[in-house]
Protein backbone atom coordinates (compact mmCIF):
# COMPACT_ATOMS: atom_id res chain seq x y z
CA UNK A 1 0.00 0.00 0.00
CA UNK A 2 1.04 3.27 -0.61
CA UNK A 3 2.16 5.46 1.39
CA UNK A 4 -0.54 7.76 3.24
CA UNK A 5 -0.25 11.68 3.48
CA UNK A 6 0.57 13.16 6.89
CA UNK A 7 0.84 16.09 8.67
CA UNK A 8 4.09 17.08 9.56
CA UNK A 9 4.79 18.00 13.18
CA UNK A 10 7.63 20.40 12.99
CA UNK A 11 4.75 22.70 10.96
CA UNK A 12 2.45 22.67 14.42
CA UNK A 13 4.19 25.74 15.92
CA UNK A 14 4.58 27.63 12.74
CA UNK A 15 1.01 27.11 12.03
CA UNK A 16 1.54 29.13 8.23
CA UNK A 17 -1.99 29.30 6.07
CA UNK A 18 -0.29 26.43 4.26
CA UNK A 19 -0.60 23.85 7.50
CA UNK A 20 -3.93 25.34 7.74
CA UNK A 21 -5.22 24.42 4.72
CA UNK A 22 -3.70 20.74 4.79
CA UNK A 23 -5.05 20.23 7.94
CA UNK A 24 -8.57 21.34 6.83
CA UNK A 25 -8.12 18.57 4.36
CA UNK A 26 -7.86 16.19 6.70
CA UNK A 27 -10.54 17.54 8.93
CA UNK A 28 -12.65 16.91 5.91
CA UNK A 29 -11.51 13.29 5.71
CA UNK A 30 -12.13 12.84 8.96
CA UNK A 31 -15.55 14.42 8.74
CA UNK A 32 -16.57 11.88 5.50
CA UNK A 33 -14.90 8.86 7.53
CA UNK A 34 -17.13 9.57 10.67
CA UNK A 35 -20.47 9.55 8.61
CA UNK A 36 -19.29 6.93 6.14
CA UNK A 37 -18.89 4.44 9.08
CA UNK A 38 -21.55 5.62 10.91
CA UNK A 39 -23.83 4.15 8.12
CA UNK A 40 -21.30 1.17 7.66
CA UNK A 41 -21.79 0.43 11.48
CA UNK A 42 -25.86 0.76 11.08
CA UNK A 43 -25.83 -1.76 8.34
CA UNK A 44 -23.40 -4.03 10.11
CA UNK A 45 -25.87 -3.52 13.38
CA UNK A 46 -29.04 -4.44 11.36
CA UNK A 47 -27.06 -7.48 10.17
CA UNK A 48 -26.46 -8.56 13.62
CA UNK A 49 -29.76 -7.78 14.94
CA UNK A 50 -31.08 -10.13 12.51
CA UNK A 51 -29.09 -12.63 13.20
CA UNK A 52 -29.86 -12.11 16.77
CA UNK A 53 -33.52 -12.41 16.21
CA UNK A 54 -33.52 -15.47 14.11
CA UNK A 55 -31.49 -16.82 16.72
CA UNK A 56 -35.07 -16.06 19.29
CA UNK A 57 -37.07 -16.63 16.32
CA UNK A 58 -36.28 -20.11 16.29
CA UNK A 59 -36.41 -20.81 20.15
CA UNK A 60 -39.61 -20.14 20.04
CA UNK A 61 -40.47 -22.64 17.14
CA UNK A 62 -38.49 -25.06 18.75
CA UNK A 63 -40.15 -24.75 22.02
CA UNK A 64 -43.57 -24.84 20.10
CA UNK A 65 -42.76 -27.72 18.47
CA UNK A 66 -42.41 -29.82 21.60
CA UNK A 67 -45.92 -27.89 23.23
CA UNK A 68 -47.62 -30.37 20.65
CA UNK A 69 -47.53 -33.24 23.24
CA UNK A 70 -48.83 -31.27 25.78
CA UNK A 71 -51.91 -29.27 24.50
CA UNK A 72 -54.14 -32.13 25.95
CA UNK A 73 -55.92 -33.00 22.95
CA UNK A 74 -59.43 -34.05 23.62
CA UNK A 75 -58.95 -36.76 20.53
CA UNK A 76 -54.96 -37.72 21.21
CA UNK A 77 -54.98 -41.15 20.29
CA UNK A 78 -52.59 -42.42 17.43
CA UNK A 79 -50.87 -38.80 17.90
CA UNK A 80 -47.42 -40.80 18.97
CA UNK A 81 -46.06 -40.59 15.28
CA UNK A 82 -46.37 -36.73 15.05
CA UNK A 83 -45.13 -36.28 18.40
CA UNK A 84 -42.22 -37.98 18.22
CA UNK A 85 -41.68 -36.64 14.54
CA UNK A 86 -41.94 -32.98 16.12
CA UNK A 87 -39.46 -33.85 18.74
CA UNK A 88 -36.98 -34.44 16.22
CA UNK A 89 -37.63 -31.00 14.30
CA UNK A 90 -37.79 -29.72 17.45
CA UNK A 91 -34.36 -31.17 18.27
CA UNK A 92 -33.11 -29.86 14.66
CA UNK A 93 -33.94 -26.67 15.11
CA UNK A 94 -32.39 -26.46 18.64
CA UNK A 95 -29.05 -27.83 17.06
CA UNK A 96 -29.77 -25.07 14.18
CA UNK A 97 -30.03 -22.13 16.83
CA UNK A 98 -26.58 -23.37 18.33
CA UNK A 99 -25.26 -22.23 14.86
CA UNK A 100 -27.34 -19.46 14.68
CA UNK A 101 -26.71 -18.46 18.33
CA UNK A 102 -22.99 -18.74 17.48
CA UNK A 103 -22.50 -17.03 14.26
CA UNK A 104 -24.77 -13.79 16.44
CA UNK A 105 -21.80 -14.09 18.68
CA UNK A 106 -19.03 -14.25 16.25
CA UNK A 107 -20.50 -11.57 14.55
CA UNK A 108 -20.84 -9.06 17.57
CA UNK A 109 -17.36 -9.92 17.72
CA UNK A 110 -15.18 -9.50 14.93
CA UNK A 111 -17.82 -7.37 13.25
CA UNK A 112 -19.84 -4.87 14.98
CA UNK A 113 -17.15 -4.87 17.46
CA UNK A 114 -13.92 -3.39 16.00
CA UNK A 115 -16.30 -1.10 14.04
CA UNK A 116 -17.85 -0.06 17.53
CA UNK A 117 -14.11 0.26 18.54
CA UNK A 118 -12.69 2.40 15.81
CA UNK A 119 -15.60 4.73 16.15
CA UNK A 120 -15.01 5.27 19.98
CA UNK A 121 -11.31 5.04 19.86
CA UNK A 122 -10.37 6.97 16.59
CA UNK A 123 -13.07 8.75 15.27
CA UNK A 124 -13.98 10.10 19.07
CA UNK A 125 -10.38 10.90 19.91
CA UNK A 126 -9.91 12.93 16.46
CA UNK A 127 -13.00 14.74 17.13
CA UNK A 128 -12.54 15.40 20.97
CA UNK A 129 -8.49 16.63 20.30
CA UNK A 130 -10.59 19.08 17.34
CA UNK A 131 -12.33 21.00 20.00
CA UNK A 132 -9.41 20.99 22.59
CA UNK A 133 -7.26 22.62 19.91
CA UNK A 134 -10.07 25.21 18.63
CA UNK A 135 -10.31 26.28 22.61
CA UNK A 136 -6.82 26.85 22.33
CA UNK A 137 -6.62 28.63 19.32
CA UNK A 138 -9.14 30.95 20.50
CA UNK A 139 -7.38 31.54 23.86
CA UNK A 140 -4.45 32.21 22.00
CA UNK A 141 -6.35 34.51 19.62
CA UNK A 142 -7.59 36.61 22.51
CA UNK A 143 -4.07 36.97 24.45
CA UNK A 144 -2.39 37.95 20.84
CA UNK A 145 -5.82 40.79 20.61
CA UNK A 146 -4.96 41.53 24.26
CA UNK A 147 -0.88 42.06 23.80
CA UNK A 148 -1.88 44.32 20.54
CA UNK A 149 -4.39 46.61 22.46
CA UNK A 150 -1.90 47.39 25.10
CA UNK A 151 -0.36 51.35 25.06
CA UNK A 152 2.47 52.12 23.60
CA UNK A 153 3.66 53.67 27.28
CA UNK A 154 6.96 52.90 28.80
CA UNK A 155 5.35 53.21 31.85
CA UNK A 156 3.64 50.03 30.95
CA UNK A 157 6.32 47.15 31.18
CA UNK A 158 4.77 45.53 34.08
CA UNK A 159 1.81 44.95 32.79
CA UNK A 160 3.33 44.31 29.21
CA UNK A 161 5.20 41.51 30.52
CA UNK A 162 2.45 39.87 32.16
CA UNK A 163 0.96 39.77 28.36
CA UNK A 164 3.76 38.67 26.86
CA UNK A 165 3.95 35.85 29.63
CA UNK A 166 -0.14 35.10 28.87
CA UNK A 167 0.61 34.89 25.03
CA UNK A 168 3.55 32.59 25.59
CA UNK A 169 1.47 29.91 27.82
CA UNK A 170 -1.76 30.07 25.31
CA UNK A 171 1.01 29.48 22.20
CA UNK A 172 3.01 26.69 23.75
CA UNK A 173 -0.97 25.04 25.01
CA UNK A 174 -1.98 25.92 21.53
CA UNK A 175 1.01 24.06 20.22
CA UNK A 176 0.96 21.30 22.41
CA UNK A 177 -2.73 20.47 21.54
CA UNK A 178 -1.99 21.20 18.03
CA UNK A 179 1.11 18.41 18.14
CA UNK A 180 -2.15 15.95 19.68
CA UNK A 181 -4.54 16.99 17.21
CA UNK A 182 -1.93 16.10 14.16
CA UNK A 183 -1.01 13.17 15.90
CA UNK A 184 -4.35 11.61 15.83
CA UNK A 185 -5.57 12.40 12.83
CA UNK A 186 -2.24 11.19 11.10
CA UNK A 187 -2.62 7.89 13.34
CA UNK A 188 -6.65 8.05 11.90
CA UNK A 189 -5.18 7.74 8.00
CA UNK A 190 -3.11 4.95 8.85
CA UNK A 191 -6.04 3.04 10.49
CA UNK A 192 -9.13 3.89 8.52
CA UNK A 193 -8.20 1.10 5.61
CA UNK A 194 -7.45 -1.59 8.55
CA UNK A 195 -10.44 -0.39 10.07
CA UNK A 196 -13.06 -1.03 6.73
CA UNK A 197 -11.67 -3.89 6.00
CA UNK A 198 -11.14 -5.98 9.10
CA UNK A 199 -15.14 -6.21 10.45
CA UNK A 200 -15.79 -7.70 7.27
CA UNK A 201 -12.77 -10.43 7.59
CA UNK A 202 -14.74 -11.20 10.81
CA UNK A 203 -18.11 -11.20 8.52
CA UNK A 204 -16.54 -13.73 6.51
CA UNK A 205 -14.85 -16.33 8.72
CA UNK A 206 -18.27 -16.33 10.65
CA UNK A 207 -20.13 -17.02 7.06
CA UNK A 208 -17.80 -19.98 6.65
CA UNK A 209 -17.96 -21.40 9.98
CA UNK A 210 -21.90 -21.12 9.97
CA UNK A 211 -21.99 -23.44 6.10
CA UNK A 212 -19.61 -25.67 7.06
CA UNK A 213 -21.13 -26.63 10.13
CA UNK A 214 -24.99 -26.33 8.75
CA UNK A 215 -23.83 -28.69 5.81
CA UNK A 216 -22.55 -31.05 8.69
CA UNK A 217 -25.69 -30.96 10.38
CA UNK A 218 -27.98 -31.60 7.54
CA UNK A 219 -26.10 -34.55 6.46
CA UNK A 220 -27.26 -38.12 4.88
CA UNK A 221 -28.91 -39.03 8.46
CA UNK A 222 -31.27 -36.81 8.25
CA UNK A 223 -31.77 -37.52 4.70
CA UNK A 224 -33.58 -40.63 5.85
CA UNK A 225 -35.82 -39.18 8.48
CA UNK A 226 -37.15 -36.74 5.99
CA UNK A 227 -37.89 -39.59 3.33
CA UNK A 228 -39.80 -41.42 5.89
CA UNK A 229 -41.69 -38.41 7.69
CA UNK A 230 -42.59 -37.40 3.51
CA UNK A 231 -43.70 -41.02 3.55
CA UNK A 232 -45.69 -40.74 6.24
CA UNK A 233 -47.49 -37.03 4.94
CA UNK A 234 -47.74 -38.71 1.85
CA UNK A 235 -49.86 -41.86 3.61
CA UNK A 236 -52.11 -39.58 5.47
CA UNK A 237 -52.81 -37.39 2.18
CA UNK A 238 -54.05 -40.63 0.61
CA UNK A 239 -56.24 -41.96 3.62
CA UNK A 240 -57.66 -38.10 3.53
CA UNK A 241 -58.49 -38.90 -0.36
CA UNK B 1 -50.76 -44.70 12.00
CA UNK B 2 -54.26 -46.16 13.72
CA UNK B 3 -57.33 -45.03 12.45
CA UNK B 4 -58.77 -41.91 14.14
CA UNK B 5 -61.54 -41.55 15.99
CA UNK B 6 -65.18 -40.37 13.73
CA UNK B 7 -68.51 -39.03 14.02
CA UNK B 8 -70.59 -41.64 12.69
CA UNK B 9 -73.18 -39.41 10.14
CA UNK B 10 -76.22 -42.36 10.51
CA UNK B 11 -76.29 -40.88 13.91
CA UNK B 12 -76.62 -37.38 13.20
CA UNK B 13 -80.39 -37.51 12.53
CA UNK B 14 -81.48 -39.03 15.96
CA UNK B 15 -78.98 -36.78 17.58
CA UNK B 16 -78.62 -38.58 20.69
CA UNK B 17 -77.75 -37.31 24.39
CA UNK B 18 -74.49 -40.04 23.50
CA UNK B 19 -73.70 -38.67 19.72
CA UNK B 20 -73.40 -34.93 21.48
CA UNK B 21 -71.72 -36.26 23.57
CA UNK B 22 -69.06 -37.03 21.14
CA UNK B 23 -69.45 -34.66 19.33
CA UNK B 24 -68.63 -32.29 22.11
CA UNK B 25 -65.30 -33.84 22.45
CA UNK B 26 -64.64 -33.30 18.91
CA UNK B 27 -64.93 -30.02 19.23
CA UNK B 28 -62.93 -29.59 22.40
CA UNK B 29 -60.11 -31.22 20.17
CA UNK B 30 -60.73 -28.93 17.39
CA UNK B 31 -61.11 -25.72 19.74
CA UNK B 32 -57.39 -27.03 20.88
CA UNK B 33 -56.18 -27.60 17.52
CA UNK B 34 -56.81 -23.94 16.45
CA UNK B 35 -55.07 -22.61 19.85
CA UNK B 36 -52.11 -24.70 19.06
CA UNK B 37 -52.19 -24.10 15.19
CA UNK B 38 -52.25 -20.04 16.03
CA UNK B 39 -49.49 -20.07 18.32
CA UNK B 40 -47.47 -22.86 15.79
CA UNK B 41 -48.20 -20.11 12.43
CA UNK B 42 -47.24 -17.63 15.30
CA UNK B 43 -43.76 -19.12 15.60
CA UNK B 44 -43.27 -19.55 12.32
CA UNK B 45 -44.26 -16.66 10.97
CA UNK B 46 -41.37 -14.95 13.37
CA UNK B 47 -38.91 -17.38 11.82
CA UNK B 48 -39.53 -16.20 8.67
CA UNK B 49 -39.45 -12.73 9.33
CA UNK B 50 -36.16 -13.02 10.83
CA UNK B 51 -35.07 -14.57 7.87
CA UNK B 52 -36.92 -11.93 5.60
CA UNK B 53 -34.91 -9.39 7.54
CA UNK B 54 -31.70 -10.76 6.78
CA UNK B 55 -32.40 -10.47 3.34
CA UNK B 56 -33.34 -7.19 4.09
CA UNK B 57 -30.48 -6.50 6.00
CA UNK B 58 -27.15 -7.88 3.44
CA UNK B 59 -29.01 -5.96 0.92
CA UNK B 60 -28.10 -2.88 2.92
CA UNK B 61 -24.74 -3.77 3.94
CA UNK B 62 -24.02 -4.90 0.15
CA UNK B 63 -24.36 -1.22 -0.94
CA UNK B 64 -22.99 0.49 1.87
CA UNK B 65 -19.57 -1.89 1.37
CA UNK B 66 -19.91 0.05 -2.39
CA UNK B 67 -20.79 3.58 -1.29
CA UNK B 68 -17.41 3.64 0.25
CA UNK B 69 -15.70 4.52 -3.33
CA UNK B 70 -18.33 6.99 -3.70
CA UNK B 71 -17.52 9.06 -0.74
CA UNK B 72 -15.35 11.57 -2.61
CA UNK B 73 -12.69 11.17 0.55
CA UNK B 74 -10.37 14.54 0.68
CA UNK B 75 -7.71 12.16 1.30
CA UNK B 76 -8.45 8.77 -0.91
CA UNK B 77 -5.12 8.94 -2.16
CA UNK B 78 -3.85 4.68 -1.92
CA UNK B 79 -7.67 3.78 -1.44
CA UNK B 80 -8.01 1.31 -4.33
CA UNK B 81 -7.00 -1.78 -2.63
CA UNK B 82 -10.11 -1.34 0.13
CA UNK B 83 -12.47 -0.13 -2.48
CA UNK B 84 -11.24 -3.45 -4.29
CA UNK B 85 -11.42 -5.32 -1.41
CA UNK B 86 -14.90 -4.01 -0.09
CA UNK B 87 -16.32 -4.29 -3.94
CA UNK B 88 -15.43 -8.21 -3.81
CA UNK B 89 -17.10 -8.31 0.40
CA UNK B 90 -19.70 -6.50 -1.59
CA UNK B 91 -20.25 -9.30 -3.54
CA UNK B 92 -19.68 -12.10 -1.35
CA UNK B 93 -22.58 -10.39 0.35
CA UNK B 94 -24.78 -10.04 -2.45
CA UNK B 95 -24.08 -14.16 -3.19
CA UNK B 96 -25.17 -14.50 0.28
CA UNK B 97 -28.32 -12.24 -0.24
CA UNK B 98 -29.27 -14.93 -2.87
CA UNK B 99 -29.23 -17.40 -0.90
CA UNK B 100 -31.05 -16.12 1.86
CA UNK B 101 -33.87 -14.66 -0.32
CA UNK B 102 -33.88 -18.14 -1.94
CA UNK B 103 -34.85 -19.53 1.78
CA UNK B 104 -36.86 -16.78 2.59
CA UNK B 105 -38.93 -17.65 -0.21
CA UNK B 106 -38.77 -21.51 0.49
CA UNK B 107 -39.81 -20.75 3.82
CA UNK B 108 -43.00 -18.82 2.63
CA UNK B 109 -44.04 -21.52 0.08
CA UNK B 110 -43.71 -24.68 2.01
CA UNK B 111 -43.46 -23.62 5.61
CA UNK B 112 -45.76 -20.62 6.60
CA UNK B 113 -48.46 -20.93 3.61
CA UNK B 114 -49.67 -24.84 3.86
CA UNK B 115 -50.08 -23.47 7.67
CA UNK B 116 -51.91 -20.40 7.00
CA UNK B 117 -53.85 -22.83 4.56
CA UNK B 118 -54.82 -25.37 6.87
CA UNK B 119 -55.72 -22.66 9.03
CA UNK B 120 -57.91 -20.90 6.32
CA UNK B 121 -59.32 -23.90 4.58
CA UNK B 122 -59.66 -26.84 7.42
CA UNK B 123 -60.26 -24.95 10.83
CA UNK B 124 -61.86 -21.65 9.68
CA UNK B 125 -64.51 -24.42 7.42
CA UNK B 126 -64.88 -26.18 11.06
CA UNK B 127 -65.77 -22.73 13.07
CA UNK B 128 -68.40 -21.85 9.95
CA UNK B 129 -69.88 -24.94 9.79
CA UNK B 130 -70.63 -25.02 13.73
CA UNK B 131 -72.21 -21.64 13.52
CA UNK B 132 -74.65 -22.61 11.27
CA UNK B 133 -75.39 -26.13 13.14
CA UNK B 134 -75.91 -24.12 15.94
CA UNK B 135 -78.47 -21.80 14.12
CA UNK B 136 -79.96 -24.65 12.47
CA UNK B 137 -80.46 -26.48 15.93
CA UNK B 138 -81.94 -23.10 17.58
CA UNK B 139 -84.33 -23.08 15.00
CA UNK B 140 -85.16 -26.69 15.12
CA UNK B 141 -85.33 -26.10 19.24
CA UNK B 142 -87.93 -23.02 18.33
CA UNK B 143 -90.03 -24.92 16.00
CA UNK B 144 -89.95 -27.50 18.67
CA UNK B 145 -91.24 -25.02 21.38
CA UNK B 146 -94.14 -23.72 19.11
CA UNK B 147 -95.51 -27.17 18.34
CA UNK B 148 -95.74 -28.21 21.61
CA UNK B 149 -97.47 -24.65 22.93
CA UNK B 150 -100.17 -25.75 20.29
CA UNK B 151 -103.59 -26.06 21.83
CA UNK B 152 -104.98 -29.46 21.38
CA UNK B 153 -108.74 -28.10 19.95
CA UNK B 154 -109.74 -29.80 17.20
CA UNK B 155 -110.97 -26.35 15.07
CA UNK B 156 -106.50 -25.71 15.03
CA UNK B 157 -105.98 -28.89 12.82
CA UNK B 158 -104.91 -26.42 9.81
CA UNK B 159 -102.41 -24.31 12.28
CA UNK B 160 -100.82 -27.43 13.56
CA UNK B 161 -100.18 -28.85 10.21
CA UNK B 162 -98.60 -25.58 9.40
CA UNK B 163 -96.11 -25.79 12.40
CA UNK B 164 -95.80 -29.74 11.83
CA UNK B 165 -94.91 -28.93 8.31
CA UNK B 166 -92.31 -26.11 9.93
CA UNK B 167 -90.45 -28.26 12.10
CA UNK B 168 -89.78 -31.10 9.91
CA UNK B 169 -88.13 -28.46 7.68
CA UNK B 170 -86.03 -27.39 10.27
CA UNK B 171 -84.89 -30.94 11.49
CA UNK B 172 -84.52 -31.39 8.08
CA UNK B 173 -82.29 -28.38 7.66
CA UNK B 174 -80.72 -29.19 11.32
CA UNK B 175 -79.99 -32.74 9.58
CA UNK B 176 -78.39 -30.89 6.75
CA UNK B 177 -75.80 -29.10 8.79
CA UNK B 178 -74.89 -31.88 11.33
CA UNK B 179 -74.05 -33.97 8.17
CA UNK B 180 -71.65 -31.03 6.89
CA UNK B 181 -70.89 -30.08 10.46
CA UNK B 182 -69.70 -33.72 11.21
CA UNK B 183 -67.78 -34.05 7.71
CA UNK B 184 -65.70 -31.58 8.57
CA UNK B 185 -64.92 -32.37 11.95
CA UNK B 186 -63.75 -36.47 10.97
CA UNK B 187 -62.13 -34.49 8.25
CA UNK B 188 -60.25 -32.54 10.46
CA UNK B 189 -59.18 -35.18 12.41
CA UNK B 190 -57.45 -36.91 9.21
CA UNK B 191 -55.76 -33.59 8.03
CA UNK B 192 -54.52 -32.45 11.41
CA UNK B 193 -51.14 -34.86 11.37
CA UNK B 194 -50.00 -33.88 8.23
CA UNK B 195 -50.32 -30.60 9.04
CA UNK B 196 -48.16 -30.55 11.89
CA UNK B 197 -45.94 -32.09 10.09
CA UNK B 198 -45.72 -31.11 6.82
CA UNK B 199 -44.15 -27.78 7.45
CA UNK B 200 -41.34 -28.52 9.18
CA UNK B 201 -40.83 -30.89 5.88
CA UNK B 202 -40.69 -27.72 4.00
CA UNK B 203 -38.56 -25.91 6.90
CA UNK B 204 -35.97 -28.83 6.85
CA UNK B 205 -35.38 -28.80 3.09
CA UNK B 206 -35.22 -25.50 2.90
CA UNK B 207 -32.50 -25.52 5.18
CA UNK B 208 -30.66 -28.83 3.93
CA UNK B 209 -30.12 -26.50 0.47
CA UNK B 210 -28.83 -23.33 1.75
CA UNK B 211 -26.51 -24.48 3.94
CA UNK B 212 -25.62 -26.79 0.46
CA UNK B 213 -24.94 -23.79 -1.43
CA UNK B 214 -23.72 -21.78 1.49
CA UNK B 215 -21.04 -24.26 2.17
CA UNK B 216 -20.01 -24.66 -1.76
CA UNK B 217 -20.05 -20.63 -1.94
CA UNK B 218 -17.70 -19.98 0.93
CA UNK B 219 -15.29 -22.38 -0.73
CA UNK B 220 -11.06 -22.40 -0.71
CA UNK B 221 -11.63 -20.15 -3.48
CA UNK B 222 -12.52 -17.53 -1.22
CA UNK B 223 -9.98 -19.11 1.23
CA UNK B 224 -7.23 -17.67 -0.35
CA UNK B 225 -9.04 -14.08 -0.87
CA UNK B 226 -9.55 -13.96 2.99
CA UNK B 227 -5.90 -14.56 3.85
CA UNK B 228 -4.67 -12.08 1.50
CA UNK B 229 -7.10 -9.44 3.06
CA UNK B 230 -5.62 -10.93 6.53
CA UNK B 231 -2.34 -9.94 5.45
CA UNK B 232 -3.09 -6.63 4.24
CA UNK B 233 -4.56 -6.01 7.10
CA UNK B 234 -2.09 -7.24 9.20
CA UNK B 235 0.74 -5.12 7.28
CA UNK B 236 -1.39 -2.15 7.96
CA UNK B 237 -1.83 -2.93 11.63
CA UNK B 238 2.21 -3.17 12.03
CA UNK B 239 2.39 -0.22 10.34
CA UNK B 240 0.49 1.64 12.59
CA UNK B 241 3.01 0.66 15.17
Amino acid sequence: MPAVDKLLLEEALQDSPQTRSLLSVFEEDAGTLTDYTNQLLQAMQRVYGAQNEMCLATQQLSRQLLAYEKQNFALGKGDEEVISTLHYFSKVVDELNVLHTELAKQLADTMVLPIVQFREKDLTEVSTLKDLFGLASNEHDLSMAKYSRLPKKKENEKAKAEVVKEVAAARRKQHLSSLQYYCALNALQHRKRAAMMEPMLGFAHGQINFFKKGAEMFSQSMDSFLSSVADMVQSLHVAEA
